[in-house]
Protein backbone atom coordinates (compact mmCIF):
# COMPACT_ATOMS: atom_id res chain seq x y z
CA UNK A 1 0.00 0.00 0.00
CA UNK A 2 1.51 3.66 -0.37
CA UNK A 3 2.06 5.99 2.34
CA UNK A 4 -1.08 7.73 3.64
CA UNK A 5 -0.38 11.29 2.18
CA UNK A 6 0.10 9.47 -1.36
CA UNK A 7 -3.26 8.19 -1.73
CA UNK A 8 -4.31 11.22 -0.15
CA UNK A 9 -3.02 12.99 -3.39
CA UNK A 10 -3.85 10.78 -5.45
CA UNK A 11 -7.43 10.54 -4.19
CA UNK A 12 -7.35 14.36 -4.34
CA UNK A 13 -6.46 14.11 -8.13
CA UNK A 14 -8.89 11.34 -8.94
CA UNK A 15 -11.96 13.62 -7.40
CA UNK A 16 -11.30 16.74 -8.19
CA UNK A 17 -12.23 17.23 -4.59
CA UNK A 18 -10.62 18.42 -1.04
CA UNK A 19 -13.55 17.97 0.65
CA UNK A 20 -13.86 15.48 4.28
CA UNK A 21 -16.77 14.82 5.76
CA UNK A 22 -17.55 14.78 9.22
CA UNK A 23 -19.96 11.87 10.13
CA UNK A 24 -21.12 13.04 13.78
CA UNK A 25 -24.37 11.39 14.31
CA UNK A 26 -26.24 14.06 16.61
CA UNK A 27 -29.37 12.10 17.07
CA UNK A 28 -31.70 15.02 17.28
CA UNK A 29 -30.23 15.87 13.68
CA UNK A 30 -31.40 12.47 11.75
CA UNK A 31 -33.46 12.25 8.98
CA UNK A 32 -36.90 10.96 10.59
CA UNK A 33 -36.41 8.12 8.82
CA UNK A 34 -33.97 7.29 11.36
CA UNK A 35 -35.14 8.54 14.66
CA UNK A 36 -37.74 5.89 15.18
CA UNK A 37 -36.94 3.65 18.42
CA UNK A 38 -33.55 5.84 18.76
CA UNK A 39 -34.40 7.20 22.51
CA UNK A 40 -35.72 3.63 23.46
CA UNK A 41 -32.22 2.19 23.99
CA UNK A 42 -28.39 2.43 22.88
CA UNK A 43 -28.46 -0.87 20.89
CA UNK A 44 -31.41 0.74 18.54
CA UNK A 45 -29.71 3.81 18.29
CA UNK A 46 -26.62 2.50 17.35
CA UNK A 47 -28.41 0.70 14.48
CA UNK A 48 -29.81 3.46 13.24
CA UNK A 49 -26.80 4.94 13.19
CA UNK A 50 -24.71 2.58 11.58
CA UNK A 51 -27.78 2.52 8.69
CA UNK A 52 -27.60 6.75 8.64
CA UNK A 53 -24.16 6.52 7.95
CA UNK A 54 -23.94 3.99 5.18
CA UNK A 55 -26.52 6.25 3.72
CA UNK A 56 -24.38 9.14 3.85
CA UNK A 57 -21.29 7.73 2.99
CA UNK A 58 -23.27 6.21 -0.43
CA UNK A 59 -24.31 9.95 -1.04
CA UNK A 60 -21.01 11.70 -0.47
CA UNK A 61 -18.50 8.91 -1.86
CA UNK A 62 -18.54 11.08 -5.45
CA UNK A 63 -17.69 14.31 -3.95
CA UNK A 64 -15.67 14.07 -0.99
CA UNK A 65 -11.58 12.52 -0.58
CA UNK A 66 -12.45 11.53 3.23
CA UNK A 67 -14.93 10.47 5.80
CA UNK A 68 -14.31 11.75 9.54
CA UNK A 69 -16.10 9.85 11.87
CA UNK A 70 -15.83 11.84 15.15
CA UNK A 71 -16.02 9.24 17.78
CA UNK A 72 -17.01 11.10 20.60
CA UNK A 73 -20.59 11.17 19.16
CA UNK A 74 -20.21 7.02 18.63
CA UNK A 75 -19.04 7.11 22.20
CA UNK A 76 -22.09 8.98 23.56
CA UNK A 77 -24.17 5.44 23.02
CA UNK A 78 -22.18 3.22 24.92
CA UNK A 79 -20.56 0.36 23.12
CA UNK A 80 -23.24 0.23 20.74
CA UNK A 81 -22.03 3.08 19.51
CA UNK A 82 -18.83 2.06 18.76
CA UNK A 83 -19.97 -0.89 17.49
CA UNK A 84 -21.71 1.46 14.57
CA UNK A 85 -18.55 3.46 14.45
CA UNK A 86 -16.17 0.04 13.81
CA UNK A 87 -19.03 -0.97 10.47
CA UNK A 88 -19.08 2.53 9.43
CA UNK A 89 -14.97 3.29 9.39
CA UNK A 90 -15.46 -0.17 7.25
CA UNK A 91 -17.79 0.31 4.82
CA UNK A 92 -16.43 3.57 4.13
CA UNK A 93 -13.11 1.68 3.07
CA UNK A 94 -14.87 -0.76 1.12
CA UNK A 95 -16.75 2.55 -0.83
CA UNK A 96 -13.09 3.67 -1.73
CA UNK A 97 -13.11 6.98 0.88
CA UNK A 98 -10.12 7.47 2.85
CA UNK A 99 -11.19 7.15 6.64
CA UNK A 100 -10.12 9.93 9.42
CA UNK A 101 -11.05 8.84 12.85
CA UNK A 102 -11.67 12.16 14.72
CA UNK A 103 -10.15 10.56 18.17
CA UNK A 104 -7.91 13.08 19.08
CA UNK A 105 -5.90 10.76 21.42
CA UNK A 106 -2.77 11.10 23.15
CA UNK A 107 -0.87 9.50 26.44
CA UNK A 108 2.01 8.10 28.42
CA UNK A 109 4.09 6.64 25.28
CA UNK A 110 3.01 2.98 26.37
CA UNK A 111 -0.48 3.86 26.64
CA UNK A 112 -0.25 5.66 23.56
CA UNK A 113 1.26 2.55 21.71
CA UNK A 114 -1.85 1.05 22.60
CA UNK A 115 -4.08 3.56 21.17
CA UNK A 116 -1.96 3.53 17.87
CA UNK A 117 -2.55 -0.17 17.63
CA UNK A 118 -6.31 0.47 18.71
CA UNK A 119 -7.14 3.30 15.90
CA UNK A 120 -4.58 2.15 13.77
CA UNK A 121 -4.98 -1.20 13.07
CA UNK A 122 -8.05 -3.29 15.18
CA UNK A 123 -10.40 0.08 13.65
CA UNK A 124 -10.24 0.32 9.95
CA UNK A 125 -8.83 3.76 9.43
CA UNK A 126 -6.42 5.12 7.11
CA UNK A 127 -5.55 8.37 9.68
CA UNK A 128 -6.31 9.70 12.63
CA UNK A 129 -6.07 12.76 14.92
CA UNK A 130 -3.32 13.43 18.15
CA UNK A 131 -3.16 15.78 20.74
CA UNK A 132 0.46 16.13 20.95
CA UNK A 133 -0.03 17.82 24.65
CA UNK A 134 1.97 15.06 26.39
CA UNK A 135 5.34 15.75 24.44
CA UNK A 136 7.41 14.24 21.61
CA UNK A 137 7.79 10.83 23.11
CA UNK A 138 3.83 10.59 23.73
CA UNK A 139 4.09 11.22 19.64
CA UNK A 140 6.08 8.87 18.46
CA UNK A 141 4.11 5.56 18.95
CA UNK A 142 2.08 7.16 16.77
CA UNK A 143 4.38 7.82 13.98
CA UNK A 144 5.89 4.34 14.77
CA UNK A 145 2.48 2.57 13.72
CA UNK A 146 1.56 5.56 11.15
CA UNK A 147 5.30 4.20 9.02
CA UNK A 148 4.44 0.57 9.56
CA UNK A 149 0.90 0.75 8.40
CA UNK A 150 0.67 3.22 5.73
CA UNK A 151 -1.32 5.24 8.01
CA UNK A 152 -1.28 8.49 8.38
CA UNK A 153 -1.33 11.62 11.69
CA UNK A 154 -3.15 14.95 11.39
CA UNK A 155 -1.44 16.86 15.28
CA UNK A 156 -3.59 19.43 17.06
CA UNK A 157 -1.72 22.08 16.16
CA UNK A 158 -4.16 25.33 16.38
CA UNK A 159 -7.75 24.04 16.71
CA UNK A 160 -10.82 25.94 15.41
CA UNK A 161 -12.59 27.16 18.91
CA UNK A 162 -12.69 30.19 20.25
CA UNK A 163 -10.79 29.36 23.46
CA UNK A 164 -8.22 27.39 21.27
CA UNK A 165 -5.91 30.58 21.95
CA UNK A 166 -5.98 30.06 25.87
CA UNK A 167 -2.92 27.58 25.85
CA UNK A 168 -2.18 27.27 21.98
CA UNK A 169 -1.55 30.91 21.36
CA UNK A 170 0.56 31.85 24.63
CA UNK A 171 4.12 33.29 24.24
CA UNK A 172 6.92 31.21 24.68
CA UNK A 173 10.04 33.82 23.76
CA UNK A 174 7.90 35.84 21.48
CA UNK A 175 6.13 32.62 19.38
CA UNK A 176 3.20 31.57 20.28
CA UNK A 177 3.26 27.96 21.53
CA UNK A 178 1.32 26.61 18.01
CA UNK A 179 4.06 27.76 15.93
CA UNK A 180 6.53 25.45 18.37
CA UNK A 181 3.77 22.57 18.16
CA UNK A 182 4.55 22.93 14.33
CA UNK A 183 7.97 22.67 14.25
CA UNK A 184 7.75 19.92 16.08
CA UNK A 185 5.36 17.84 13.51
CA UNK A 186 7.67 18.88 10.83
CA UNK A 187 10.18 16.98 12.80
CA UNK A 188 7.75 13.96 13.77
CA UNK A 189 6.83 13.82 10.01
CA UNK A 190 10.61 14.18 8.02
CA UNK A 191 10.51 10.58 7.61
CA UNK A 192 7.04 9.97 6.53
CA UNK A 193 7.48 11.98 3.36
CA UNK A 194 6.01 9.69 0.49
CA UNK A 195 6.59 10.31 -3.52
CA UNK A 196 4.15 13.40 -3.51
CA UNK A 197 6.50 15.43 -1.20
CA UNK A 198 3.82 15.43 1.29
CA UNK A 199 4.52 13.98 4.75
CA UNK A 200 2.02 11.47 6.30
CA UNK A 201 2.36 13.53 9.23
CA UNK A 202 -0.28 16.31 8.92
CA UNK A 203 -1.77 18.93 10.95
CA UNK A 204 -4.75 20.18 12.57
CA UNK A 205 -5.02 24.06 11.85
CA UNK A 206 -9.21 25.48 11.94
CA UNK A 207 -9.77 27.50 9.11
CA UNK A 208 -11.33 30.25 11.75
CA UNK A 209 -8.05 31.94 12.22
CA UNK A 210 -6.52 32.93 8.37
CA UNK A 211 -3.70 34.95 9.53
CA UNK A 212 -2.20 31.69 11.49
CA UNK A 213 -2.68 29.16 9.04
CA UNK A 214 -0.77 31.10 6.91
CA UNK A 215 2.26 31.29 9.24
CA UNK A 216 1.83 27.51 10.23
CA UNK A 217 1.50 26.86 6.56
CA UNK A 218 5.17 28.35 5.88
CA UNK A 219 6.69 26.34 8.94
CA UNK A 220 4.67 23.00 7.59
CA UNK A 221 5.20 23.21 3.66
CA UNK A 222 5.34 19.31 3.42
CA UNK A 223 2.33 18.65 5.82
CA UNK A 224 -1.19 18.26 4.71
CA UNK A 225 -3.41 20.44 6.98
CA UNK A 226 -7.16 18.54 8.15
CA UNK A 227 -9.06 22.18 8.36
CA UNK A 228 -12.19 22.32 10.28
CA UNK A 229 -14.57 25.38 10.51
CA UNK A 230 -15.80 25.73 7.38
CA UNK A 231 -19.47 25.88 7.22
CA UNK A 232 -21.39 25.97 10.22
CA UNK A 233 -18.41 27.01 12.22
CA UNK A 234 -18.44 30.35 9.99
CA UNK A 235 -15.27 29.70 7.84
CA UNK A 236 -15.66 30.81 3.98
CA UNK A 237 -13.48 29.02 1.27
CA UNK A 238 -11.53 32.30 1.10
CA UNK A 239 -10.76 31.24 4.49
CA UNK A 240 -9.99 27.93 4.17
CA UNK A 241 -7.18 29.28 1.08
CA UNK A 242 -4.78 30.11 3.41
CA UNK A 243 -4.42 26.23 4.19
CA UNK A 244 -2.99 25.33 0.43
CA UNK A 245 0.15 25.22 -1.08
CA UNK A 246 0.82 27.00 -4.15
CA UNK A 247 -0.14 23.57 -5.88
CA UNK A 248 -3.55 23.49 -4.45
CA UNK A 249 -2.85 21.02 -2.06
CA UNK A 250 -1.46 20.01 1.18
CA UNK A 251 -4.86 20.80 2.38
CA UNK A 252 -8.23 18.94 3.19
CA UNK A 253 -11.00 20.60 4.21
CA UNK A 254 -13.80 19.12 6.55
CA UNK A 255 -17.55 20.23 7.37
CA UNK A 256 -19.66 18.27 8.92
CA UNK A 257 -23.15 19.70 10.58
CA UNK A 258 -23.25 21.74 7.09
CA UNK A 259 -23.13 18.29 5.28
CA UNK A 260 -24.47 15.77 6.84
CA UNK A 261 -27.45 17.52 8.06
CA UNK A 262 -27.69 19.60 5.33
CA UNK A 263 -31.57 18.87 4.94
CA UNK A 264 -31.72 20.96 8.61
CA UNK A 265 -31.24 24.53 6.07
CA UNK A 266 -32.12 23.61 2.53
CA UNK A 267 -36.16 21.92 2.89
CA UNK A 268 -36.66 22.40 -1.00
CA UNK A 269 -35.27 18.78 -1.55
CA UNK A 270 -35.57 15.21 0.26
CA UNK A 271 -32.75 15.06 2.84
CA UNK A 272 -30.66 12.86 0.77
CA UNK A 273 -30.73 15.21 -2.45
CA UNK A 274 -29.75 18.02 0.33
CA UNK A 275 -26.90 16.40 1.22
CA UNK A 276 -25.54 15.66 -1.68
CA UNK A 277 -25.94 18.64 -2.75
CA UNK A 278 -24.23 20.11 0.15
CA UNK A 279 -21.34 17.98 -0.60
CA UNK A 280 -20.86 18.42 -4.13
CA UNK A 281 -21.18 22.22 -3.50
CA UNK A 282 -18.92 22.58 -0.93
CA UNK A 283 -16.06 20.86 -3.26
CA UNK A 284 -16.60 23.31 -6.30
CA UNK A 285 -17.09 26.10 -3.95
CA UNK A 286 -13.21 25.46 -2.47
CA UNK A 287 -11.83 24.39 -5.67
CA UNK A 288 -13.44 27.73 -7.56
CA UNK A 289 -11.56 30.09 -4.27
CA UNK A 290 -8.09 27.90 -5.20
CA UNK A 291 -8.85 28.05 -8.84
CA UNK A 292 -8.58 24.34 -9.38
CA UNK B 1 -25.41 11.62 45.91
CA UNK B 2 -22.67 13.52 47.33
CA UNK B 3 -19.99 15.54 44.73
CA UNK B 4 -16.89 13.48 43.67
CA UNK B 5 -14.34 15.19 45.87
CA UNK B 6 -16.33 14.18 48.89
CA UNK B 7 -17.33 10.70 48.38
CA UNK B 8 -13.28 10.80 47.48
CA UNK B 9 -12.36 11.88 51.21
CA UNK B 10 -14.93 9.68 52.88
CA UNK B 11 -13.55 6.34 50.80
CA UNK B 12 -9.90 7.32 51.71
CA UNK B 13 -10.83 7.58 55.35
CA UNK B 14 -13.40 4.60 55.21
CA UNK B 15 -10.68 2.38 53.93
CA UNK B 16 -7.11 4.51 55.11
CA UNK B 17 -6.22 4.27 51.57
CA UNK B 18 -5.12 6.53 48.77
CA UNK B 19 -4.43 4.13 46.48
CA UNK B 20 -6.06 3.57 42.80
CA UNK B 21 -5.46 0.90 40.67
CA UNK B 22 -4.74 1.50 37.06
CA UNK B 23 -6.59 -1.79 35.03
CA UNK B 24 -4.58 -1.66 32.22
CA UNK B 25 -5.39 -5.23 30.27
CA UNK B 26 -2.14 -5.90 28.67
CA UNK B 27 -2.78 -9.62 26.88
CA UNK B 28 0.67 -10.78 26.95
CA UNK B 29 0.77 -10.19 30.89
CA UNK B 30 -2.40 -12.04 32.04
CA UNK B 31 -1.79 -14.90 34.63
CA UNK B 32 -2.27 -18.32 32.32
CA UNK B 33 -5.42 -18.95 33.18
CA UNK B 34 -6.47 -15.39 31.06
CA UNK B 35 -4.51 -16.40 28.49
CA UNK B 36 -6.66 -19.05 27.05
CA UNK B 37 -7.72 -18.12 23.36
CA UNK B 38 -6.65 -14.40 24.00
CA UNK B 39 -5.45 -14.35 20.30
CA UNK B 40 -7.55 -16.38 18.64
CA UNK B 41 -10.04 -13.24 18.56
CA UNK B 42 -11.01 -9.52 19.92
CA UNK B 43 -14.34 -11.57 21.08
CA UNK B 44 -12.16 -13.85 23.05
CA UNK B 45 -9.87 -11.27 24.32
CA UNK B 46 -12.42 -9.13 26.05
CA UNK B 47 -14.46 -12.35 27.63
CA UNK B 48 -10.90 -12.97 29.30
CA UNK B 49 -10.48 -9.14 30.31
CA UNK B 50 -13.29 -8.82 31.53
CA UNK B 51 -13.54 -11.96 33.99
CA UNK B 52 -9.40 -11.15 34.88
CA UNK B 53 -11.03 -7.83 35.90
CA UNK B 54 -13.18 -8.66 37.58
CA UNK B 55 -11.10 -10.93 39.54
CA UNK B 56 -8.84 -7.71 39.84
CA UNK B 57 -11.38 -5.63 41.00
CA UNK B 58 -12.50 -7.80 44.17
CA UNK B 59 -8.99 -8.33 45.04
CA UNK B 60 -8.10 -4.66 45.53
CA UNK B 61 -11.29 -3.73 46.80
CA UNK B 62 -10.66 -3.87 50.34
CA UNK B 63 -7.38 -1.83 49.55
CA UNK B 64 -7.79 0.78 47.10
CA UNK B 65 -10.20 3.78 46.92
CA UNK B 66 -11.26 3.68 42.91
CA UNK B 67 -10.03 1.45 40.01
CA UNK B 68 -8.56 3.35 36.77
CA UNK B 69 -9.42 1.58 33.88
CA UNK B 70 -7.06 2.77 31.11
CA UNK B 71 -9.72 2.62 27.94
CA UNK B 72 -6.52 2.59 25.83
CA UNK B 73 -5.77 -0.98 26.32
CA UNK B 74 -9.81 -1.81 25.72
CA UNK B 75 -10.05 -0.20 22.66
CA UNK B 76 -7.10 -2.07 21.18
CA UNK B 77 -9.62 -4.70 21.05
CA UNK B 78 -12.01 -2.87 19.09
CA UNK B 79 -15.68 -3.14 19.83
CA UNK B 80 -15.55 -6.25 21.77
CA UNK B 81 -12.80 -4.56 24.26
CA UNK B 82 -14.72 -1.58 25.17
CA UNK B 83 -17.65 -4.12 25.80
CA UNK B 84 -15.16 -5.26 28.50
CA UNK B 85 -14.42 -1.47 29.73
CA UNK B 86 -18.08 -0.95 29.93
CA UNK B 87 -18.58 -3.78 31.93
CA UNK B 88 -15.60 -3.19 34.13
CA UNK B 89 -16.59 0.14 35.03
CA UNK B 90 -20.20 -1.53 36.31
CA UNK B 91 -18.99 -4.26 38.37
CA UNK B 92 -16.21 -2.18 39.74
CA UNK B 93 -18.90 0.42 41.09
CA UNK B 94 -21.04 -2.51 42.18
CA UNK B 95 -18.13 -3.20 44.36
CA UNK B 96 -17.76 -0.19 46.30
CA UNK B 97 -14.86 1.13 44.64
CA UNK B 98 -14.86 4.83 42.68
CA UNK B 99 -14.43 4.07 38.78
CA UNK B 100 -11.97 6.77 37.11
CA UNK B 101 -11.92 6.33 33.57
CA UNK B 102 -8.59 7.16 32.43
CA UNK B 103 -9.51 8.15 29.11
CA UNK B 104 -7.83 11.89 28.34
CA UNK B 105 -10.65 13.23 26.36
CA UNK B 106 -10.87 16.92 24.93
CA UNK B 107 -12.12 18.55 21.87
CA UNK B 108 -13.98 21.70 21.09
CA UNK B 109 -17.35 22.91 22.68
CA UNK B 110 -19.97 20.77 21.33
CA UNK B 111 -17.66 17.85 20.83
CA UNK B 112 -16.48 18.32 24.29
CA UNK B 113 -20.23 17.95 25.54
CA UNK B 114 -20.54 14.79 23.46
CA UNK B 115 -17.37 13.08 25.64
CA UNK B 116 -18.39 14.29 28.17
CA UNK B 117 -22.01 12.90 28.22
CA UNK B 118 -20.09 9.60 27.02
CA UNK B 119 -17.97 9.10 29.97
CA UNK B 120 -20.11 10.17 32.77
CA UNK B 121 -23.50 9.31 31.73
CA UNK B 122 -23.33 6.25 29.18
CA UNK B 123 -20.39 4.73 31.08
CA UNK B 124 -20.46 4.23 34.74
CA UNK B 125 -17.51 6.63 35.65
CA UNK B 126 -16.99 8.69 38.83
CA UNK B 127 -14.27 10.86 36.94
CA UNK B 128 -12.58 10.64 33.98
CA UNK B 129 -9.22 12.48 33.37
CA UNK B 130 -9.45 15.06 30.32
CA UNK B 131 -6.36 16.70 28.08
CA UNK B 132 -6.78 20.68 28.51
CA UNK B 133 -4.68 21.36 25.13
CA UNK B 134 -8.01 22.94 23.09
CA UNK B 135 -8.38 25.65 26.14
CA UNK B 136 -11.29 26.65 28.53
CA UNK B 137 -14.50 26.23 26.40
CA UNK B 138 -13.23 22.88 25.73
CA UNK B 139 -13.29 22.19 29.47
CA UNK B 140 -16.34 23.99 30.19
CA UNK B 141 -18.55 21.39 28.90
CA UNK B 142 -16.66 18.25 31.47
CA UNK B 143 -17.02 20.97 34.19
CA UNK B 144 -21.02 21.15 33.35
CA UNK B 145 -21.72 17.21 33.11
CA UNK B 146 -19.38 17.17 36.56
CA UNK B 147 -21.61 19.40 38.24
CA UNK B 148 -24.66 17.42 36.49
CA UNK B 149 -23.97 14.20 37.22
CA UNK B 150 -21.60 14.53 40.97
CA UNK B 151 -18.62 13.26 39.24
CA UNK B 152 -15.03 14.34 38.91
CA UNK B 153 -12.28 15.07 36.56
CA UNK B 154 -8.72 15.40 36.47
CA UNK B 155 -7.16 17.31 34.27
CA UNK B 156 -4.08 16.86 32.70
CA UNK B 157 -1.53 19.14 34.37
CA UNK B 158 1.92 17.79 34.78
CA UNK B 159 2.04 14.32 33.16
CA UNK B 160 4.58 11.73 34.45
CA UNK B 161 6.22 10.75 31.08
CA UNK B 162 10.09 11.99 30.07
CA UNK B 163 8.74 13.70 27.71
CA UNK B 164 6.03 15.77 29.32
CA UNK B 165 8.22 18.98 29.54
CA UNK B 166 8.29 19.72 25.51
CA UNK B 167 5.19 21.46 26.03
CA UNK B 168 4.62 21.32 29.35
CA UNK B 169 7.61 23.27 30.86
CA UNK B 170 7.45 25.65 28.16
CA UNK B 171 8.33 29.13 29.79
CA UNK B 172 5.31 31.47 29.35
CA UNK B 173 6.15 35.43 30.82
CA UNK B 174 9.19 33.05 32.99
CA UNK B 175 6.35 30.59 34.05
CA UNK B 176 6.17 27.06 33.10
CA UNK B 177 2.89 26.67 30.99
CA UNK B 178 1.59 23.89 33.64
CA UNK B 179 1.38 26.23 36.18
CA UNK B 180 -0.76 28.31 33.91
CA UNK B 181 -2.83 25.59 33.95
CA UNK B 182 -2.58 24.90 37.13
CA UNK B 183 -4.65 28.15 37.51
CA UNK B 184 -7.40 27.06 35.25
CA UNK B 185 -8.34 24.48 36.81
CA UNK B 186 -8.25 26.16 40.01
CA UNK B 187 -10.68 28.37 38.42
CA UNK B 188 -12.52 25.72 36.72
CA UNK B 189 -12.92 24.20 39.80
CA UNK B 190 -14.23 26.61 41.93
CA UNK B 191 -17.48 26.04 41.85
CA UNK B 192 -17.46 22.60 42.37
CA UNK B 193 -15.76 22.52 45.78
CA UNK B 194 -18.02 19.88 48.10
CA UNK B 195 -18.52 19.93 51.98
CA UNK B 196 -14.97 18.65 52.52
CA UNK B 197 -13.38 21.43 51.41
CA UNK B 198 -12.52 19.46 47.91
CA UNK B 199 -13.41 20.49 44.58
CA UNK B 200 -14.96 17.75 42.24
CA UNK B 201 -12.10 19.07 39.62
CA UNK B 202 -9.08 17.67 40.12
CA UNK B 203 -5.55 17.39 38.33
CA UNK B 204 -2.90 14.56 36.61
CA UNK B 205 0.33 15.64 38.36
CA UNK B 206 3.11 12.89 37.76
CA UNK B 207 5.29 11.76 40.89
CA UNK B 208 8.16 11.61 38.71
CA UNK B 209 8.83 15.42 38.92
CA UNK B 210 8.02 16.36 43.09
CA UNK B 211 9.62 19.35 43.29
CA UNK B 212 7.08 20.06 40.14
CA UNK B 213 4.21 18.62 42.60
CA UNK B 214 4.73 20.76 45.16
CA UNK B 215 4.72 24.23 43.34
CA UNK B 216 1.36 22.69 41.84
CA UNK B 217 -0.12 22.02 44.98
CA UNK B 218 0.52 25.51 46.48
CA UNK B 219 -1.29 26.43 43.18
CA UNK B 220 -3.95 24.21 43.83
CA UNK B 221 -4.39 23.52 47.88
CA UNK B 222 -8.69 22.19 46.79
CA UNK B 223 -7.63 19.90 44.31
CA UNK B 224 -7.55 16.52 44.88
CA UNK B 225 -4.26 15.51 42.31
CA UNK B 226 -4.39 11.89 40.56
CA UNK B 227 -0.82 10.71 40.80
CA UNK B 228 0.81 8.24 38.20
CA UNK B 229 4.57 7.23 37.95
CA UNK B 230 4.51 5.49 41.33
CA UNK B 231 5.81 1.45 40.92
CA UNK B 232 6.91 0.58 37.63
CA UNK B 233 7.31 4.43 36.56
CA UNK B 234 9.82 4.70 39.26
CA UNK B 235 8.59 7.14 41.76
CA UNK B 236 8.39 6.33 45.56
CA UNK B 237 6.37 6.70 48.45
CA UNK B 238 8.44 10.13 49.26
CA UNK B 239 8.15 11.52 46.03
CA UNK B 240 4.62 10.88 45.86
CA UNK B 241 4.60 12.76 49.48
CA UNK B 242 4.69 16.34 47.94
CA UNK B 243 1.47 15.80 46.08
CA UNK B 244 -0.48 15.73 49.17
CA UNK B 245 -1.99 18.66 51.71
CA UNK B 246 -0.63 18.74 55.37
CA UNK B 247 -4.25 17.03 56.17
CA UNK B 248 -3.20 14.20 54.51
CA UNK B 249 -5.37 14.66 51.86
CA UNK B 250 -5.88 16.02 48.32
CA UNK B 251 -3.93 13.23 46.72
CA UNK B 252 -4.50 9.78 45.26
CA UNK B 253 -1.97 7.39 44.20
CA UNK B 254 -2.19 5.38 41.38
CA UNK B 255 -0.41 2.33 40.10
CA UNK B 256 -0.93 -0.52 37.61
CA UNK B 257 1.76 -2.86 36.19
CA UNK B 258 2.69 -3.30 39.84
CA UNK B 259 0.05 -4.09 41.25
CA UNK B 260 -2.47 -6.25 38.88
CA UNK B 261 0.50 -8.12 37.09
CA UNK B 262 2.92 -8.06 40.38
CA UNK B 263 2.66 -11.93 40.08
CA UNK B 264 5.49 -11.34 36.93
CA UNK B 265 8.08 -10.32 40.12
CA UNK B 266 6.67 -12.43 42.89
CA UNK B 267 6.48 -15.91 41.20
CA UNK B 268 6.05 -16.82 45.43
CA UNK B 269 3.05 -17.04 45.60
CA UNK B 270 0.42 -17.66 43.01
CA UNK B 271 -1.02 -14.78 40.97
CA UNK B 272 -3.83 -13.75 43.09
CA UNK B 273 -2.38 -13.33 45.87
CA UNK B 274 0.25 -11.47 44.78
CA UNK B 275 -2.04 -8.84 43.63
CA UNK B 276 -3.61 -8.46 46.93
CA UNK B 277 -0.12 -8.22 48.76
CA UNK B 278 1.12 -5.92 46.21
CA UNK B 279 -2.19 -3.42 47.20
CA UNK B 280 -1.77 -3.84 50.30
CA UNK B 281 1.74 -3.58 50.48
CA UNK B 282 1.31 0.06 48.73
CA UNK B 283 -1.43 1.20 50.76
CA UNK B 284 0.48 0.62 53.85
CA UNK B 285 3.44 2.28 51.67
CA UNK B 286 1.76 5.23 51.13
CA UNK B 287 0.54 5.74 54.63
CA UNK B 288 4.05 4.90 56.53
CA UNK B 289 5.63 8.01 54.47
CA UNK B 290 2.73 10.31 55.00
CA UNK B 291 2.38 9.17 58.71
CA UNK B 292 -1.15 8.61 58.24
Amino acid sequence: MKPFADRLVDAIRAKSSRVVVGLDPRLESLPEEFQRGVRRSQERAGEMVNEWGGRIIDLVAPHAVAVKPQIAFYEMLGPYGVVAYYGLCRYARKKGLLVIGDVKRGDVPDTAKAYATAHLESFDCDAITVNPFLGSDSVAPFVEAAKKNDAGLFVLVKTSNPGSGDFQDLPVNGRPLYELVAERVAQWGAELVGKSGYSSVGAVVGATHPEQSAAIRRLLPKSFFLVPGYGAQGATAADVKRSFNDDKMGAVVTASRSVIFAHEKDRSAPWDKAVENAAAKMKADINAALGA
